[in-house]
């Protein structure tokens, strides 16, 4: 028995093959081109789906559960994807069509940072636990929240947006309409923002910066610059670390998960990240970060095979 | 069948028989004596138990569960307290003592403030949710968490600590040792430290305000100027709102619960209060407050009981 797990975004469609053990076992993809209908993308995921059981030698009757991670607000009950903001899906059903395609399979669907949580904690860095919370440093802040081996969405699927907890009361405002949001200030926008904003000062105060030697202001071109000792760029990169810190602790304070895996562009930090924040994160932490029985920080294993694996977990 | 309920505060011990409606047929209390070694007062709970039964015409084996509030860290799995900062309890076998003087009763713990949310859950202001969050706003913020008719305090029981979510990154330093915590803008203390520095400010400009005729300033201070149309309690009143909000649209964002509700001193005010949230968390809460599956804020039920029916619920 298989399942099938699909990584839906708004630039590609991915369909993987995923064996009990969780190995994908055959992967294809196809541009989501999302500016067509729902339904011409959802006929697109069919055939890659009957794609990946062919190649894989086996029938659509031997899949147990053909799982769907998509953006937005996706209700695990109904099937409905209720809204997305880069796909055209409005209160859509999306598991029901796509069951209809497929020959009546039984399909599941969910956000895709949840299922990318999923993922971490049935085959990543937070296997064999039982609650664990993943966090998506990327353009945005995602979250995904895993207790008892299952995704947390709240009684109305649309809970879990743990970038959308303000820690900062009135702050900097934020794509969702709120000011002060953790994703306002620890995505990779804004450890870009904040690059920006230390050029233009360093610039007016002539001081001198390895920054200014970037080609492209990326997330990554505070934390070089601060790695090859650039004092500029490393304020910049104590900022960000601290407001990064900061979430962690809310969510260890309000969840005490066993594990939280760093997923999205700047966890491309790896360790050198994990190192930095742990130290912030332990004071920080309600009654002490050093005890045996404290979350552990650790950077996401599976990447981009992380939502295919997490939909085939459904 | 029944259950007893035993809130175990630092003042008093309070113990209820409660039936499967969970109403307290008989409720008998004790004061702690919290400087007494931790045996004596498992002495006096045992007490309490067997006289609540005796006055309620049962016997200890009618019982089915004897489930204790207790402040601090209370591990419902081993039923250990680790820690507790008002009572003379570390690493503390509670459940095991208790149930030793109770004729092997079956004996569960349960920190006072998540009892309190499932005494809400069960009887009171979130009954018939699967999902709801009980918050106090009295001397300090305290939370419960409630997920599929449990309490939430993950894997190692110390979770829930609602009050310690920063949500002003480097702002007012909270008794826990973090900066900007909830805690801090929206407990009773934090108003009457709003208040107390409206006051000065107000005498340091010349200000009249109704606030400075009060014998002593307390949490209701603020909140009765400014319903009697003083400006200046207005301006404290707002500001207090606005945090709150914004705690409480976080716990929206990251949880999307049926109910939350209110308890503590603050939550005296009652409809008002709520009224005047509501606006605030309607525009703050991720993708707009104004559907019908929106989180529904009420000012809590159950009072002094919550506790003892919480307990009785473990």
């Amino acid at each position: 028995m298989y399942n099938i797990g699909v990584d839906l975004g708004g630039t590609n469609i991915a369909v993987g093959l995923v064996d009990k053990e969780y190995n994908i076992i055959v992967k294809r993809s196809l541009p989501t081109r999302a500016e067509r209908p729902a339904e011409a993308i959802v006929d697109d995921i069919a055939a890659l789906c009957r794609e990946v059981c062919s190649e894989g030698g086996c029938a659509l009757s031997d899949i147990a559960t053909v799982g769907v991670a998509t953006p937005g607000t996706a209700n695990g009950r109904t099937g409905v994807v209720e809204y997305a903001n880069n796909l055209p899906f409005r209160d859509f059903p999306l598991a029901r069509l796509l069951s209809e395609k497929l020959d009546k399979a039984t399909v599941k669907i969910e956000n895709d940072a949840n299922a990318a949580a999923l993922g971490e904690a049935v085959a990543g860095a937070a296997k064999g636990t039982d609650i664990s919370v993943m966090i998506t440093l990327g353009t945005g802040v995602g979250g995904g929240i895993i207790i008892d081996g299952k995704v947390y969405s709240g009684f109305n699927s649309a809970g879990g947006e743990l970038g959308h907890m303000v820690i900062e009361h009135g702050g900097v405002p934020c794509s969702c309409g709120r000011r002060g949001c953790w994703e306002a200030y620890s995505s990779a926008t804004a450890l870009i923002r904040m690059t920006k904003e230390k050029l233009e000062e360093c610039e007016k105060n002539g001081v001198e910066t390895a920054m200014s030697k970037a080609e492209r202001i990326s997330g990554r071109t505070a934390c070089d610059a601060m790695r090859a000792g650039d004092k500029a760029a490393k304020e910049v990169y104590d900022t960000y670390i601290a407001y990064l810190a900061t979430g962690l602790a809310n969510i260890i304070n309000i969840f005490q998960p066993q594990v939280i895996s760093l997923g999205g562009g700047i966890s491309n930090e790896g360790q050198s990240l994990i190192d930095d924040l742990l130290p912030l994160i332990a004071k920080e932490q309600y009654g002490g970060g050093d005890k045996p029985n404290s979350t552990k920080i650790r950077i996401a294993q599976l990447k981009n095979d992380a939502g295919i694996i997490g939909a085939a977990a459904l």
